[in-house]
């Protein structure tokens, strides 16, 4: 099982996250230590790379830069978003991804991603095997979301926790500052079905009366008249508001609240959402309530936070790039590599293989156990699953006050293809 | 001049810094090494806690806490955003001011803040001296906005930058590894006048192409089909278009350019200046160049970003707080703790005294030759004068995972007066 000669190809894929490139290093790392395995080649664009030719030689990396991919925010491969059709319904890819795979003897296959990426792997997977091309294709979760089924947590969603709890923790103090002028704060957290990274905000608090005062995800319905109420409270007892709110917050039909009918539905052009959730809900409290309001919204810029990155949540990456590519080594293929937390206290966390088609076709949301019954603030148990992904600091290096990220050389591979043209 | 024996009191005021606290923790210590000055008294809220004779009795804190606050952002004693009247229009503030000083025998006064804070000093100055009470006070400059005049730089402007810069960095690495898909950032940054810290985004910058692209403050004016043009142009060359924008940039009116009239002036409730600047530019990219952009605006969180503070500037911060009680202590009065740049390579900054009028009344921006030609980007220059004010890195201790930020006791000093009742 373990002789399988040839080159390996990796490629990410999805939203980045502050360590999808640490697990590359992890794999780029661990390559290097099996001989067997002999070109190291990155597809960039993911997918998109694969069908395109689109490959870098990564043995010509200085090792140092690869290295420093271990602190490195965002995809240094270059990410795409796009699903591969079912192989019933149209096979040219397919075909195409293992034209590119056959021409450069790609034998293992190594891609990071979410579960369109695991979907990805499936199904290449399961063509290769049709048509008797051996290949170990192995899946590395990330994503900020950690939505993915199969799996504890998922690489990325600790250091965006950690970054949001910071935020959340300064913007607090600077909001007690300042309340008498303004007084609430809404900060306003991505994630559409899943509100894993609004509810680390909750990560924030030491004391009573610490932001965030207020928590509202797409698992539990969110009610205007409430919302309104739990505001008005929290500024009678405390001075202040902060309010954490999902990008995906919805309402007791299951609606966006950010699309609610009749107000802010459309602007002066005739589009719909306007801005988001968080706007809405500045909006209402200002008109409502009659409180200042200041919205926050950090979009991508709360997946990149390596200057305050999670040295747990690094070093699961960087692992789990490492052990897929072990895995592959001892001939296992078609599977994600995985994390089991097998204790909380002390945390620990072993490597294993998941089912890909779990992790494709499942979303893990927030169990409605580990939030509140009045749907606006989590349970200590989130906080205890939370609190071991956010611990330990990545050391970024420093350069010129700013940090050192890796920078890739990206010598292209020599194409053996002619150019693919898609049917359409 | 030396040897006013007496009880100091110390306040904060306008917007919260990274480093104001910084500024509180060197007047604490520094006042500890004078016994002539015996109690140490905070004002809740700035010159309203004084009004109120809200004060806090700084001796009782724990040491440990005080010398956390070196690396706590916000205001540790409250801010307030309040400028008092002229003292001609109407004393009754003076009075009170004065009768709480005399009520605690306060003979040092420290007041951190901008403009507005060192407008207070000079008023409570003069009336003090005119009423023959005496008083040392001194103003210790803050500002994220950099907007004082008198001063090389301004406290709290080197570390707002530096997390702009580093957020900036970060963001421009994720959008170029989207860029297939999300090809536009818009970054709204505050500064209603002045957009220096909407240049410091430029610090981001190591190679060609590298975000920011575009550069957008309000010293230079925007003209919307050069903005379109300057977008496409930047989307066509690079793939992608990072554009860092201040909230208060005008066009070539002087108007406010989130308040163009026919477009976004109105929602459905008729408010005007719906969502800002950056949700002005994020529809007008979106509609007029078709490609998907995404807005952050970070609003406070760009202010308390300690977990990456710039050292240079919490240690000129710390300076300044001690020096303005050492000035004191030396018989200085009615002035602002300043900084002068005596060399920038090495850089070098000396300790000044400036004339509380010239802040007071003026404000700094941007030179117009520190911004290109074309009004979308900043000069050498500019990198040159902010550079070396983000270097170097605040330790800041961590506990749990997270910042530890000082937690102050608060023990209230007994009040000597009746409830303070303003007139109207």
């Amino acid at each position: 099982m373990g002789d399988l000669r040839g080159n390996c190809l990796m490629g990410q894929s999805g939203g980045p996250t502050a360590v999808i490139n640490a697990s590359i290093c992890g794999v780029i790392q661990e390559v290097l230590r099996h001989p067997e395995i002999e070109q190291i080649y990155g597809a960039q664009h993911g997918i998109l790379g694969v069908l395109q030719e689109d490959l870098i030689d990564l043995r010509q990396e200085d090792p140092e830069e690869i290295e420093l991919l271990k602190c490195t925010p965002a995809a240094a491969l270059g990410s795409i978003r796009h699903k591969l059709p079912d192989v019933g319904e149209d096979s040219a890819e397919y075909e195409r991804v293992l034209q590119v795979f056959a021409a450069h003897n790609i034998r293992y296959f190594f891609y990071a991603g979410g579960n369109d990426s695991m979907d990805t792997i499936a199904k290449v997977s399961a063509y290769a095997d049709a048509q008797g091309y051996e290949l170990r294709a192995i899946g590395i979760p990330k994503t900020v979301d950690n939505d993915l089924a199969g799996i504890d947590h998922c690489p990325g969603y600790g250091s965006v926790a950690k970054h949001i709890a910071a935020v959340t923790m300064g913007v607090g103090l600077d909001m007690m500052s300042v309340h008498l002028t303004d007084p609430v704060v809404i900060l306003e957290v991505m994630g559409r079905n899943a509100g894993w990274m609004t509810a680390s905000a909750a990560l924030a608090r030491r004391r009573e009366g610490d932001a965030p005062n207020l928590i509202y995800v797409p698992e539990a319905p969110w009610q205007r008249e409430r919302f309104l109420e739990d505001v008005r409270r929290s500024h009678a007892r405390h001075g202040w508001c902060f309010v954490a709110v999902s990008v995906g917050a919805k309402d007791e039909t299951g609606e966006y609240i950010a699309t609610q009918k009749g107000e802010f539905a459309k602007d002066v052009f005739g589009h719909v959402q306007l801005g988001g959730v968080g706007f809405f809900l500045e909006n209402l409290v200002r008109d409502e309530v009659g409180l200042k309001t200041r919205l926050i919204r950090m979009g991508p810029a709360e997946r990149v936070a390596m200057h305050f990155g999670s040295l747990t949540d690094r070093d699961e990456a960087y692992d789990l790039g490492a052990f897929a590519v072990r895995s592959a080594r001892e001939g296992v293929t078609a599977k994600m590599a995985s994390l089991e937390r097998t204790s909380n206290d002390p945390y620990r966390c072993e490597l294993t293989l998941s089912d890909l088609a779990i992790v494709a076709n499942e979303e893990k949301l927030i169990p409605r156990q580990w939030l509140n019954e009045a749907g606006n603030d989590v349970t200590p148990e989130l906080l205890e699953y939370a609190r071991p992904l956010i611990q330990g600091e990545v050391a970024t290096p420093i350069e010129d006050g700013l940090p050192r990220y890796a920078r890739l050389r990206e010598a292209p591979v020599e194409n053996k293809l002619s150019p693919w043209r898609p049917a359409d």
